[in-house]
């Protein structure tokens, strides 16, 4: 089917561009790029496929109930519940799922406070916030052990005016209603997260 | 036109350099080379457009009223305003705007000073400053919400002798009489900016 | 031989992936491929090669004994004896041994204790330690001058449990079934470390 | 000449590896490969080409009083006479020249002591010393203004034993008997300054 291969070349494109940054090591992450409103249909990395080196027999298709559509020996990644959540929560067009060191880091640090406080700075407009003396409160869940439960955290704790979630030492979920708009607030959220612990260590020993 | 793609190449070939360096992250940074002096007319990249896979339709010519020239759907940049501002007040050949981490962090950190002072440093030769001992002052303004003022006061701060303004949690706007030029201020500073805040850090805890 | 070649091209693209990351600098760091169990026959880089332009050339098929088979003028790495030691006590199908500044680090700041423990991350799932409060201890020895000592501390050290040792002020040694595993741990204990390090240092300056 | 072309290409090889690691920022940095020894003959780079994109018209043959050869418009690098200083001092085959982060912090921190200690790291075998316990002094001298001063004292500070003098906020000037080994100390100065920094910010912070 024409379009089930385009939205998979659409997933190995992300992942391309996302690996190149150094966001998808040692197999983790997951992307989705939406096929289909009603009914649910989107194209999702594999479970235990290297980012880094993706191809489109590695993005697969599946519905709201995680079945897998179509021919594969493969297995949807074992986060799809997540993904799911989010399309229903918002109709998003895109999910986009990765691990760095300073997403990492925020999850930690502000798990206590339950979310991160983003604030006066530029980038806060790719993140559609353009009016004056913009800030966000990005939410922070735990990593339930439980996929079920992450993705029902994931879920409540989600909210249209920020389209990114934390989950404690393990990533963000990030969603748009493109690849293009998902892609865009991801590496906002990446620089403001690094920017936020960058200028607090700078900050503490002038 | 022959001579409006090229400088559409040009631009192009400015945002992958500089992409590749994580300098234009979620859209951000606007890129122009200009295309004549009298009447003023200069290339510059679209709005919103992914900097890292630009390509020549995401480059616009505009005039010094901001006006787009030719048939496109794009709107230029949002910032165009102060690229129009530094094109008049230094007849030079090329803008470069893009946010790093530590332009950023300086132009936070040094913001109460009203500039960030580069000293005793090789690289200021890069920076036209051959003298011994040189030094410079690079000026940091406040990123005014609107962007007339922003312009305006880009403009004020800016001198000939050090060819970059700082906006505060925003980035550097850097000029040149040729879009190489631009590029190796571009590079100086940013080179300098880390080395004066990786230097301090350091001194802090011998 | 056909195998031999194929064998070959695994650690060139091995190379090739690892000294992008900047994991091989200087000819350090040394990779290996299992060519056969009975009798053990490994593919592994030549002693002195850069890795960040690894030919086919650069790769020597060498039995348990590190004799090297069929013609060439190279001498296989020097470390050759702890990858024969691997083989042997887990039947692992790759080994991969990089020197990264943060493996470097958590090699020195803990060598004392004799371990570092990893713990509450989601990526010890691709060390394929799936169960709830997973934590780690990553073994470190001691850099013994002597290379038949350096031997018999890596294997002594090894576990199943946990595929990698780490050398002090050297670098880390992981193994795995196939290559793609290896890659796999290698990428998951690099990113542990870094974050290990980092919370640690942003934890010290709340 | 079939020789003299070689060389460039040598030189822009050179180029094009270390300026993918950030190492040549700016148009800084300067790089030479030996064409003879008797007359002394080298291909360097030309002042002011950017090493990011160099061709093989940006390497100029120069002899030891700092003559051009051949029919070019271009001078070479400013920096030409330290080469000559040590090609003559040590009958090297290559010189290599760059700015990085760390090569300028250590050549700042460690200046009023004249020397950084490198020792207890397995990449002192990169730099020759494959004895045990191996410790190495590297020398720091002043960035004279004037060109024929820095030479001089960048020729008194150079020992055989260790292949590598650093300039105060300046770079690093290393030299080998081929282009692969000074490229292979380069990258094992460079790692080892990187990891002597980090490793005492992070003890500092226990």
């Amino acid at each position: 089917m024409q379009r089930q291969v385009n939205h998979a070349r659409m997933v190995c494109e992300l992942a391309d561009c996302l690996a190149k940054k150094g966001w998808l090591p040692a197999t983790a992450g997951n992307l989705s790029v939406k096929v289909s409103e009603n009914p649910l249909l989107f194209a999702i990395t594999r479970s235990g496929a290297d980012k880094q080196a993706l191809t489109e027999q590695d993005v697969i298709l599946v519905d709201e109930h995680q079945r897998v559509q179509g021919e594969t020996s493969y297995r949807p990644s074992a986060e799809t519940i997540v993904h799911v959540k989010l399309y229903e929560k918002f109709q998003c067009g895109s999910v986009l799922h990765v691990h760095t060191l300073y997403n990492n880091l925020v999850s930690q640090l502000y798990f206590e406070r339950g979310s991160v406080r983003l604030s006066d700075h530029e980038l806060l407009k790719a993140l559609d916030h353009w009016e004056e003396g913009a800030f966000i409160e990005v939410p922070i869940v735990e990593n339930y052990h439980n996929l079920e439960e992450l993705g029902r955290a994931v879920e409540a704790a989600a909210t249209p005016d920020v389209p990114g979630v934390l989950v404690r030492n393990h990533g963000i979920y990030v969603w748009g209603s493109t690849p293009e708009a998902a892609k865009r607030y991801l590496e906002a959220f990446e620089f403001l997260f690094q920017y936020h612990l960058m200028l607090r260590q700078y900050q503490s020993h002038v």
